[in-house]
C-alpha cells in the first residue's frame, strides 16, 4: 500500500509548521505513520545544500544556480526521505514543496515556471503532492506574524518587503485555481486549533 | 572585445592540469590575459559545491541530484567566472566542462545526454568552448599514470575500474567525431612538451 502526500504551502508567517505539528498528532491518534518534513531539506544531503541556500548574502547566488540548488536538494529529499515513506504506507507532511519553487523562483530573473517544472520533472521525476494546503492570511496578519518573527532575525529566505509578500500570495492563489483537485485553501487567520480542524476534515477520506 | 573560451577533456590521469599551466604560460608570453580554472569549482559558490560532490561516500548522492549539483557549480561558475573574464577580452583555459558531464554523467542511471545539455541550458544558457582538447592516451599509459596518483588517496570521482575508463572515453571519442569545428583530438602519450605544442598550433589563430 502506498502513503499519501500532503504539502502546505503559503508565504512567510502563516502558520505551517505549527500546522504540521498539530496534524501530525491528529493522524498519529488514528493510526497513521506521519513522516513530517520541510523543504528545502528534509534529507542528509539536502539538509546541507539547505545550508548553502540560507546562509549568506542576498546575492550570494544568482537565480539559475539557486533553482538547480533548491531541485538537487528536492531529488535527495524525494529519493531518500519522501518515496521511502510512501512506499511503506507512511504519510508524508511536507512544510514547502515545488510549489513553493514556482512561487519563489518561478517568474523572477527569466526563469519561467516552465523551468521549474521542467527541473523538477529531471530531479524527482515530477512527483507532486495528492494534496496541497495554502494557507492564506490577511495582510494585516501577515505583517504582524513577521514582525514578531523577524525580531528574531532573518536569513536569506525570509524578510522580503511587503510589495514581494503580495506577488507571492498572487502567485500561489493562481497555482491554486489552476488545480482544485489538488488544492485546498484555507483561511488562517483563524485560530490555530480551527485551522487544523480544517485541514483535517480535508484528509479524512484517506484514513484507514 | 571578447575573448576565447577553451576546455581541456580526457579520462583521469591524462595530463590535463599539467597542459593548461603549460599553456597558460605560452600564452602569457603572446601578451593574452589567461584565467586558468577548473571544474568541478572555478568560483566561489562552485567550489562549495564541489566540496559535496568530492567528498563522501559513492552513494551520498543518486545520479539525478549530482546531475544537478553539477549544473548548479557550473552556473555559479559561468556567471562568476567564465562570462566575466570573456568580456574583458581574457582567454579562459578551463580543465573539464559540460563534456565531463556528459561522459560521466549522461548516459547512466537513466540520464541522457539530453537531460545534461537541458540543464546546461537552463543553468550556463548552453555556453559552449570556442574549442575543446580531447586528450587520449593508450590504455597502459593510463593505468600506470592511475596508479601512481592513486596512491596518494581517492576521492568520489576518481579511482573507477578500467573498463568505465574505457567507457569514458568512447564517449569522448563520439563527442568530439559530432562535433569536428570545435573539438581536437590530441596524442598524450607523448612528452609534455610536445603535447602543449601541439595545443598551441591549434590556438594561434587567435592570437592577437
Amino acid at each position: 500500500m502506498s502513503g499519501r502526500f500532503i504539502t502546505l504551502e503559503g508565504g512567510e508567517g502563516v502558520g505551517k509548521s505549527t500546522q504540521i505539528a498539530a496534524l501530525t498528532a491528529a493522524l498519529a491518534a488514528h493510526g497513521v505513520e506521519v513522516v513530517a518534513t520541510r523543504e528545502p531539506g528534509g534529507s542528509a544531503g539536502a539538509e546541507v545544500i539547505r545550508a548553502l541556500l540560507m546562509e549568506g548574502s542576498d546575492d550570494r547566488w544568482d537565480a539559475r544556480s539557486e533553482a538547480l540548488l533548491f531541485a538537487a536538494a528536492r531529488a535527495d529529499h524525494v529519493a531518500r526521505t519522501i518515496r521511502p515513506a510512501l512506499a511503506r504506507g507512511a504519510w508524508v507532511l511536507c512544510d514547502r514543496f515545488v510549489d513553493s519553487s514556482r512561487a519563489y523562483q518561478g517568474g523572477g530573473g527569466g526563469i519561467t515556471d516552465a523551468d521549474i517544472l521542467a527541473l523538477h520533472g529531471f530531479g524527482s521525476l515530477g512527483l507532486l503532492p495528492d494534496r496541497t494546503f495554502l494557507l492564506t492570511v490577511s495582510a494585516d496578519e501577515a505583517a504582524r506574524r513577521l514582525a514578531v518573527r523577524d525580531a528574531g532575525g532573518g536569513d536569506r529566505m525570509g524578510s522580503k518587503p511587503a510589495d514581494y509578500q503580495a506577488r507571492l500570495v498572487a502567485r500561489f492563489n493562481e497555482m491554486a485555481a489552476s488545480d482544485p483537485a489538488r488544492w485546498r485553501i484555507v483561511d488562517a487567520d483563524a485560530p490555530a486549533a480551527a485551522v487544523t480542524a480544517a485541514i483535517f476534515a480535508e484528509l479524512t477520506e484517506w484514513l484507514p
